[in-house]
């Protein structure tokens, strides 16, 4: 399993991923998520990917050589393109061409094709956008009303994104609230594990302000998930004992 | 969609079923989840259900009329049975029998057949249990380890119950912690809804020590909710910020 999220406030945008991939329990690794097409000072174009694994590197690598499916046309490079919109229908369509390649082997295996992407990033003066892109190559953009989108297990890390994130939140509290909801699908799944990769990119700037693997103990967010341990903790004991059943005796 | 959690503690049991059952989007109605079959001072046995209400409806019933799969057997009702195990044994085989019915008609329908229940209690001298059955009948019961199950849409709710729950809780925070479980998933799952049941039984006491619905509006829940969310973002404010990036200027 994976679970990547992006976050895009007014200040920026921060996406994050875990590095866990699995074929069964007893075949995990580490394989890199959050992949970065970037031009410091041009461009800043981050992708992160959830799903079979063979699939995603394959899209990866026909992003970056280029994707050939119309006929007659060059290819086309991720990187080259001009506009995050035109980098969210280059996505699509490099899983399109994957699809068409694989389709009759994955279902001689019965396997299921699936995957998803969350693409983010500014383009020189174009606007800072992050979208969603799913197994059939279509994708939908974040919006402000709730301004996140996740891929992979994400069920789990939902709730505390629900409650905390708009698009007014600092970026570094964004960031924050994504190690939060990383936090708590850690827990409760084992398909989601350190490292963790991290990014962090300010409008307008261009440039990466953080890009940065998390490793298996760094105080930080160890620190974090003790004290967000200790807060539910202290949460829940904070509220009243429920008005139900007979009076407390003890 | 449904959520139902059943907690097993030192003190007892807690189980909590939301109430709403939808065919789409633009078909929801409420339908009682968390069913009781019992017999103060003798018997408490609840049986909560998720997956194809059709399905579980007529598991229900097989269960309160008597489940004759056995030739030549008396039909037996779940209300007869005189033990948990032999109890969770029976929901079993009603799943088997119904789906013997359904299978055909399910299958040229292309519908899944899908249930799954938690039944929880206990009878006479015997030991306090709780068990889930899937739906090929076979079950799992719940450990002091991990001492809760789910059914129906439980991540969402899942983080808080790991961190919280162990069987050393007491019996009312228990239900507290499972209703700040079941606010999580229906914050963020629409499928999932009240009025929510609730049943709380002592170990031992063999009559239901609550048996109640939280309606829409009831203040403790409400209260809870709040509490809770405003809870949340406090433990979030209170973690330091993120060492990574340029020093703060602001």
């Amino acid at each position: 399993m994976t679970y990547c999220v992006g976050v895009l406030v007014e200040d920026g945008l921060v996406m994050i991923a875990d590095t866990r991939t699995n074929a069964g329990l007893d075949d995990i690794s580490t394989f890199r998520k959050l992949q970065m097409f970037n031009a410091p000072g041009e461009r800043v174009i981050m992708l992160a990917s959830a799903g079979n694994l063979s699939v995603t590197q394959s899209v990866l690598s026909l992003l970056r050589e280029g994707v050939d499916d119309v006929e007659g046309e060059e290819p086309e490079k991720l990187a080259d393109m001009p506009s995050m919109f035109k980098a969210a229908q280059l996505v699509g369509r490099a899983i399109r061409q994957v699809h068409k390649i694989e389709r009759d082997g994955f279902e001689r295996a019965n396997l299921r094709f699936e995957v998803s992407f969350l693409l983010g990033g500014q383009i020189g003066t174009g606007e800072m956008r992050l979208f969603m892109i799913y197994s059939a190559g279509n994708f939908i953009e974040c919006g402000r009303d709730s301004p996140f989108l996740q891929i992979g297990e994400h069920k789990y890390g939902k709730p505390i994104l629900d409650r905390a994130v708009t698009s007014k939140l600092d970026l570094y509290d964004a960031l924050k609230v994504a190690l939060v909801s990383m936090d708590s699908t850690m827990r409760s799944n084992l398909g989601v594990g350190l490292p963790i990769d991290i990014a962090v990119l300010r409008r307008n700037a261009l440039t990466l302000e953080v890009d940065h693997r998390i490793e298996a103990g760094e105080p930080y967010f160890h620190d974090l998930r003790e004290r967000w341990s200790a807060a539910l903790r202290a949460a829940h004991r904070a509220i009243p004992r429920p008005p139900y059943g007979p009076p407390v005796t003890k």
